[in-house]
């Protein structure tokens, strides 16, 4: 993703009620409730995270997402019309074990970073050292909704979930070819767009 | 596969000495040493496992195939120009373990039919109960390389596949827009130039 530098970003990130952030982080319960919660690892501009959030008030959602050009954006859909179901915590996910324990009962992986070169495949959000991390975050049992339009990275993690032990519950190699309720992510609107087919894979362990 | 009625072909099939018939099936070893033996369940008009056979001489090809329309056209190819290494086998994939007991070294599913409806799924060649006829007739450990243009096929089968046990040894979701070494049948070369995607997945147990 090529990302431009949004002035002013860092502090309104900084001080949002709505965004956890490394430095301000907290142990506490910041929902109040006991609902299940689900994680998207890199949210983006946060169109996903939001609309699921909406559509799911028994449901808590954190996005995650270290940039703050774009991190922002998914700030300002919250700041316009606050949910109290949705935060962000502001974080590189390879800290994400350090921050969640036992908490989290669903991730979402929308669009992640492909790192086609085999060299940086320890970086792929599916790798065996990320998904280790999971299952060190995960309260029951692991659950893990991927969606992407790169074919490199999705061949990789489907082997790489596998091997690591989950099934598939469900696949797709042409989401937007199936009849099914799907939320959009601002990538995915603009892939799709561009005719590539978008690839679904929902694991379990 | 809409097949075209063949003037004469039972004939010559029943009577050829490439062919193995279900009423002239004899438990003796056909070829005679003893090289791995790679099968491919219906084998259609054969350009693929002649052109496997033709390249691999130190391997043994057996193409089995139910209908005579198209078995006559692969036995063509092997008329003209008769490879040692390469038999046919007549008969329905669903008396493969009455035939094969621990002979076989891996399996080639290429353009399977793909048995669309959900009340035939167990016509699938990747429907559990034919991978459990699969595990009666390999020698070793079982292996499978599956190619196809049918995406809920292949969706279905990477589940399949791995819910039985199998790991994946490689993935490709499109197939020629890699760069690798690819034998293509018949149906490929015609699906690929009508643009759709080929799926390959090679998987072991």
């Amino acid at each position: 993703m090529r990302l431009k530098n949004v002035k002013g970003a860092y502090e309104i990130i900084e001080n949002s009620k709505y965004v956890i952030t490394e430095n301000n982080y907290q142990t506490s319960n910041i929902f109040n409730n006991k609902n299940p919660i689900y994680l998207e690892i890199g949210t983006g501009k946060g169109n996903f995270i939001y609309q699921n959030a909406l559509e799911n008030p028994n449901i808590n959602f954190i996005g995650v997402e270290k940039y703050d050009s774009v991190l922002i954006r998914a700030l300002e859909k919250q700041n316009q019309n606050p949910l109290s179901n949705l935060y962000f915590f502001k974080m590189d996910a390879l800290n994400i074990d350090k921050y969640f324990k036992k908490q989290i009962d669903l991730i979402y992986l929308n669009f992640s970073d492909p790192w086609p070169k085999d060299r940086h495949a320890k970086r792929r959000l599916t790798h065996p050292n990320f998904l280790k991390k999971y299952d060190k975050i995960f309260r029951g049992k692991p659950e893990i909704i991927m969606k992407t339009d790169n074919r490199h990275l999705f061949e990789y993690s489907i082997k790489s979930f596998t091997d690591y032990g989950y099934k598939i519950e469900d696949i797709c190699l042409d989401l937007h070819k199936e009849n099914t309720y799907n939320i959009e992510t601002e990538y995915e609107i603009k892939f799709h767009n561009l005719g590539y087919p978008i690839y679904k894979i929902h694991v379990k362990k």
